[in-house]
């Protein structure tokens, strides 16, 4: 059997599993073929599509893998050797998206933002406006869970449609935690996790293609050309409404991701947005005595995800492992040029409370006032 | 909390989950990049390295998604645009391997062979002889879960390493049922899943790469051009190796495979080979009488998955139906030119039991044998 250590997952993901879904998970196996798992998958694509407020003629379902899987499997699906790509570049993911529709053939702009900010829409327009040819795709990040900046996806959106463009949207870091209303963005491939604002564990991707990005991919020609077999968005058709075979489905993961979504309607949207923000704020004022302040301004900050930054003269990987080994807590580090300059601490799904709120506060005040003492001793 | 039947999974996977993995999915979750979370990755490589025999400087660990999973990020990692492959085609996933070659632009020479037969190494030493150019791939599967059929592999990659070839080897169906020995095959790439001699739900696909096959990914120019983000090795790599994020792994997947695997070599590889082979003998003992023949000839049959015949005047899926209704039993169906010809009934893992063989063969011939008696009258 396993031996793990507890750990108070408050990084970027996974978040807490929630209790019911761990529960979930024991429920006999079914196989992906059996009527009884057909069922269950048509209820999650119900209950996806409601929490998405995907439009009419969408489909919505679960890609097998990660999120990163429900990226690839959005670029697979609208990219093709020559296309037009850009990409609002926010952070590390908007950079994962611009690697993977260049791996997909596409020829990519990237609108590169200032890590921690978000991308105004004004910025998008100009650069739209100043392309010799119109995209085919603009690819974007609702969550940036890097910086812990949210984007203005709305007018990102409107702006990318009116260039006659099919829009991308990663939602891994705000399904559940933060609105999303994938029918008003008019977005055509959204995607998402199940183990940060779900509180389920990771290894199924949401996803939802618009009527519009259905017929594009039904009438690629020649018809099945995608790059990718596990990706075919046809095949994946093929089983979620056909039943026809294209993989196992990992019946412990479905069962997860049923309860968790169970879970969010039973809480009720709006109540379980305003917990996040609730939590959030709740975490930002009690860190600001310890003199850590959230990297991006109040308007574009996360609520699921907050990047603070390390106070000056504060060790970030001695201060993470002593979170870790004393106190059971994970905290996220900073990546790329935010290595070492900021902390990533999630409050999402399960882990948005204000019980997680006091349990970290303390646990940092207790390490950080010594140290932030010792440093001013010095000077 | 998900409602469903119980089954006895008695189909070509997912296998019945042994009670021990089971429990083990319940452990506390473990984020991706967790110290613990990483050992237990260490632990998972070196396991299955022994389970598989692979060789010195192999890389082996598992990609995150089922079987199909593995047979992409085989062939996103050896195949280019230009390639040329052989494809022994001896049924279903055979014809998936040349999909999926041809997918990643490679030039695919099918050499196929009546399905219910093995490859017999004469014709792929003749069909190797005839052509214009020796191939860069030689792909073929070990056990052909659509026809039962069990690949003399060890014949078959050493002609195809004879002729310069890199070769890949699917073991879906024979990981933890039949014997493997990938370094006296001298395969390159050779994956396989979870759910069916493993005893685990699916959701990982447990992989291997040679020290050749490495060292040419490492060395194709430019680097990194993998046509795939999620099955890039040298990303799968820089996780698995040097903790470097490329995607967040499931734990409780991780769990599972870590238990399945726990359970295997505690059992011994050979045992449980001989479990699956004397379970095997029983099921096609007591089928016999019910006038039900196994497919392949008996020196090419599966001891993990039997491929047998429906008798002449049975219906084919009203048996299957009452099987599943009645009895809560699932066995499979034939796949493309033998749907309505076989049943595919899987004695794998945990589900390769004396019981189960009983179990079955009961309720079938309760089910037949009116079936059978009505067809005689009638004659």
């Amino acid at each position: 059997m396993p031996h793990v250590p507890e750990r108070l997952l408050l990084g970027p993901g996974p978040s807490p599993v929630e209790p019911r879904v761990m529960r979930a998970m024991a429920t006999p196996s079914l196989s992906h073929l059996d009527p009884a798992m057909m069922s269950m998958l048509d209820a999650i694509r119900e209950r996806l599509g409601r929490i998405l407020r995907v439009g009419e003629g969408a489909f919505t379902f679960a890609v097998s893998g990660t999120g990163t899987s429900g990226m690839e499997a959005a670029v697979a699906s609208l990219a093709q050797p020559g296309s037009r790509a850009v990409v609002a570049v926010t952070g590390y993911f908007g950079d994962r998206l611009a690697d993977m529709l260049t791996r997909y053939g596409a020829h990519v702009a990237r609108l590169d933002v200032e890590w921690g900010r978000a991308c105004d829409p004004a910025q998008l327009d100009t650069f739209l406006r100043a392309l010799p040819n119109p995209p085919d795709i603009v690819a974007m990040v609702h969550a940036e869970t890097s910086t812990g900046v949210l984007n203005p996806v709305t007018d990102l959106c409107r702006l990318a449609s009116g260039a006659g463009a099919m829009t991308i949207v990663d939602c891994v870091t705000s399904l559940g935690a933060h609105p999303i209303d994938v029918s008003a963005w008019g977005a055509d491939a959204v995607y998402s996790c199940t183990q940060k604002g779900l509180g389920a564990p990771s290894g199924l991707a949401p996803i939802s293609f618009s009527k519009r990005a259905l017929e594009r991919v039904e009438n690629t020609s020649p018809p099945n050309t995608s790059r990718s077999f596990y990706f075919d968005l046809n095949l994946l058709k093929g089983y979620w409404l056909d039943r026809k075979y294209h993989h196992t489905i990992s019946a412990p993961l479905v069962y997860a991701l049923d309860e968790a979504l169970e879970v969010v309607l039973a809480e009720g949207l709006d109540a379980r947005f305003e917990r996040h923000r609730t939590n959030h704020l709740a975490l930002v004022n009690a860190l600001a005595p310890l003199g850590i302040e959230p990297l991006p301004p109040p308007a574009e900050r996360l609520w699921s995800l907050n990047a603070v930054k390390i106070p000056d003269g504060v060790d970030d990987a001695a201060t993470r492992k002593q979170l870790l080994d004393r106190f059971g807590i994970e905290i996220g580090a900073g990546l790329g040029p935010l290595a070492g300059k900021i902390w990533r601490i999630g409050l999402m799904g399960y882990g948005s409370s204000k019980d997680n709120v006091d349990t970290l506060t303390a646990a940092l005040g207790s390490l950080l006032s010594p140290q932030i003492g010792q440093r001013r001793a010095y000077q």
